[in-house]
């Protein structure tokens, strides 16, 4: 399948481009920018990525993001800012070009679906819905630590009902995207804002937790709290979670339903899913950033510490996955193989 | 007063030298420390504090940590690591040469005042049922991450009670004290995991807003789960706070109970007093550690980003201040001139 | 004096600001900017200096960067980047406006001198060629890695004449700006290049230790080879330099010139003039960025590691300085200084 | 062949391990330690590499570092710090089990070959030498800066006879070992010392670069002048080099030289040498710790910045490679695969 990469010089673009190269189903056809356009993409970007960018990439010539640019594409990745999102991902949905997207434009809309492909792939059926209105067919994923808290909720919720998360994350400097974070903030410091990062933890984790009834998605009504801190590390994000469920919680349970979670990325075998999303630690020190990040070739959440809290009901954890990878574009295209996979696209 | 620091060589211990050199009240007079003993000071310590070491106290000779260096002195202050002050500190309060400690030791004795000089000052009168015992007098002040969480907690705690408190920490690297975190396993990193770090929180802050009863201190009945990480900050130690409360809670209200905090350290003009204990900012993305550690020359906590939490009964903060300073050796001579005010030293 | 600053709002700009704020001689009066105009500059500014942005001064409404905006000005601070400052200090040379520029854009005119304050405080007389043009009165001072390298070699130029010197720089984040230098870059990395900062180094240090002859500055004619890269330190320039000198050199006595060494400013006991302009330390280990950079509050020199190279004419030493005070602001202000104590201005 | 590691668990003999697990030729037989004998590995050692510990290593037992625990051993690699070194390795000489040291103790012995195995690897004929005195074979590899500075020397030097070089090095954390520099240290700062690394470098690039006359090694007479710094960098070693020769010196004539250098270890296709053992970057911001630490799996040294000097027969260039890989390790290995290769041991 042709796909074209939307924002391709940016953080996440780059690390789309990285991952599609020597994708088994994917090729990159078209990359799109906006101050960069008419350059070939190797002078175009500043190449921010550990491996070198690969040749023939760098070779391609960088289109504006707009339709004509995406004719003859089978498939967009978009990794465009949000105000750029909300302009061209309505127009790409009307256009019935498959789009999965990992910017924030479409995620809260009731006819695209929001989804962590081992959390809740069944939500894919609101593609369904969206045929019925001539639209789409198009997925989001998630915001990177929404992925990471949101993944270990998974099994747990299943086993106990999550009644109430308390999440504090020590968020990476690649989540601020390219250039980012000045230096000069961050060195010997902290940055303890984000914007609007506490407000799409809460409402992405109650529609991907939530039910899909047949026409839309329930939300899934446990309560969310969040502080989100960006922290010196290049790439990681850590996230501390409290939670409180509705039933008595018990710690050895509850690591065994961690460590033993698959999803139907796992059971497909499809090229990006790891073999385990979730790997659980017992290290008392572990996650950490530079040590786990790349666990499953940065596709696997690490989560460690799992220990009780105040009450029976309650557990502490901290979960760390790469932001670029498991909590943007390795998402993105593991969700574009289930899709396609499932037959939507 | 001639006064003795214990374990003077150590990150702490060096803060205690700089803030006793110009003090007006207390001189110091004896050093102690282990692996250098009999050495000058200036030679034994890898004098880490931004400004210079006054030469004359690298002149004076480093002693050994037991009661013979002892004699002669009015006042000690410990900066012992744990184990050694279990030793010693015992043998103190019984030959009656008083003491403050910023050691875990003595913290949680039914017997000896856990202290910040204004958060709860009337729990010294412990010291007048340690005197019935033949003991003392003797006090402590609380683990540094303790301190800036339950300062913050102390207006907002008489005005709503609380209920429960998710705490996270984001701990800076002079609070494992030196050598402390090697830098290799920090740079691009962090470290999950603080050695007892989460239970001192948990019992500490509830001993600090517990009621003295006349003979002992009945401990505040809250519950307080933590997740304390340390992260790569010279000083500074910045701790979210996710409150819950008994009754429901006004943003504009608590903020006004934070910044007109004031107690007896204040009232009395104490010398290392700060004129506003708790600092409230209005910037959405402070307290940072860079620019708020030295908030009343180190001595006053800054608490930023109060809002509401998912509940009316709940509010969330993030609060931060000096770790060794405030966190350590400045509260604890705080704590002794609060004593010498009373009358107790 | 009533002072305008263009540029304030830049990373040299704010340092302009705080020092000039509480000035005995200069009150600021005009500050200008460029995206910001129209705006009070306490909005305007992202202050990143480690004491608040006084209240005063934060009122004040950014002006543009033009004769307009000066007038009424009686001295004029130039923090502009190098493209801006080519077209606006020309013609404040020809209003006759004292004009007291850390731009780059005039060090190398030949009618305008380049002074460190403590170095070539007589190529001051070159103003006097200036005003036989109609043009001035107006002086800059160098690059700030110049700075450091070239206030040790006067002494020992004085005393052995360079030959030689190959320079290897270690500098701060703040000396590229702000927001200067992503940190994705440059956390776990350094960056090798520095545009232009080579260049500067060569021709500056020439010029610098130049011999006015009463019409111009002949340039000196030793060589220089440099190598800058930017390193993960706040502030403070460190720099290596490996001397050859016309004569054979005495450790000993070299370390004698270094911090005997004083000059106009010192003499006339100018307000910004640090006691020492070059402060030598004898530990093995220094100078260090964060223990050294506020020496002679951020206006003095350290020098450190004073030993032989291979040969008897060869000395070798590091050099450390605070990159926006000595290195760019606080040197603007004691060059003002200079010309006011000496009647230029 | 039985391969032992002496000084297995500091930051060296970490990267021995991993990189001797996967050898084609090499199995781990023995890892010794001090503190941690009787232990298994997996417990005695702070793992510090990006990849896990590989499961069977964990399971060997630590022995103490002496002879008895060698017996059996086909091929020693030695990590010891220089002081035990000094004990073991000329007993080990005589006991006459091969080694291969990393350490410093033997490195300027006359009857010690010391090898850059892709510079002088002719200078192992002085095992014969040693085999007239009944001793040996053993060889030495050079400090980890003074590799990344002679490697690209080599074939500059056979072009234009090196007559004088200037260095200044950036050097990274791990080079110091672990738990090496604290992290309090070295946030916000670097420390312009490291003990005895400036001499190594000048007497070791000598030694390198020497001749073998059939009985001893005659000095290369150029001179060295050396200063080294260490930099909050995790690994990768950045060095600049300032070099003057006997004979003019043409620029691309000398990137030709560079990049097209190879040497025995190429022509002899051994498991551990790159392809190209220095890669010349044309980028103006290049070499960078973090982009280019793994070229060539870490075995390659990169060149970048190669420009003129201000003389003719002058060339400055800056050089980077992986400390613990071909600065220390990967480099011992590849001269014990070409001790083997050519019949040594």
């Amino acid at each position: 399948m042709k796909v074209a990469v939307l924002g391709a010089t940016g953080a996440v673009g780059q690390r789309f481009v990285q991952m599609l190269h020597k994708h088994p189903w994917f090729e990159i056809s078209v990359l799109t920018g906006k101050a960069s356009v008419g350059k070939k993409y190797g002078e175009a970007v500043n190449w921010r990525i550990e491996s070198p960018l690969p040749e023939d990439v760098a070779e391609i010539e960088v289109q504006p993001t707009d339709l004509s640019s995406l004719k003859g594409v089978d498939l967009i990745f978009s990794a465009l800012p949000s105000s750029e999102a909300k302009v061209i991902e309505p127009e790409i949905m009307k256009a019935n070009i498959p789009l999965v997207s990992n910017a924030s434009a479409l995620r809260m809309e009731p006819l695209v679906p929001l989804i962590i492909p081992d959390v809740n792939p069944d939500h894919l059926a609101l593609i369904e819905v969206q045929r019925a209105e001539g639209l789409g067919p198009a997925a989001t994923d998630p915001n990177c630590t929404t992925t990471m808290a949101v993944l270990p909720m998974k099994p747990l919720h299943d086993k106990y009902r999550v009644r109430k998360v308390n999440v504090c994350s020590y968020q990476a400097l690649s989540g601020a995207g390219y250039p980012g974070v000045p230096s000069y903030d961050i060195v010997d410091n902290l940055i303890p804002y984000i914007p609007s990062e506490e407000e799409k933890l809460v409402r992405e984790s109650r529609k991907l937790l939530g039910k899909f009834n047949g026409e839309t998605v329930e939300m899934a009504n446990f309560q969310v709290q969040a502080t989100c801190v960006r922290v010196p590390v290049l790439d990681g994000h850590l996230v501390a979670l409290h939670l409180e469920f509705d039933e008595e919680v018990d710690v050895d349970e509850a690591k065994r339903a961690l460590s033993n979670y698959v999803s139907e990325p796992q059971r497909m075998g499809l090229p990006t899913a790891p073999e385990r999303p979730i790997v659980v630690r017992e290290e008392p020190n572990r996650p950490q950033p530079r040590y786990d990040r790349w666990a499953g070739e940065g596709m696997s959440v690490t989560v460690g510490r799992v220990r009780k809290g105040s009450s029976k009901d309650s557990l502490l954890l901290l979960t760390l996955g790469h932001n670029t990878v498991r909590g943007a574009a390795g998402q993105a295209i593991l969700l574009a193989e289930l899709m396609r996979a499932k037959g939507y696209i």
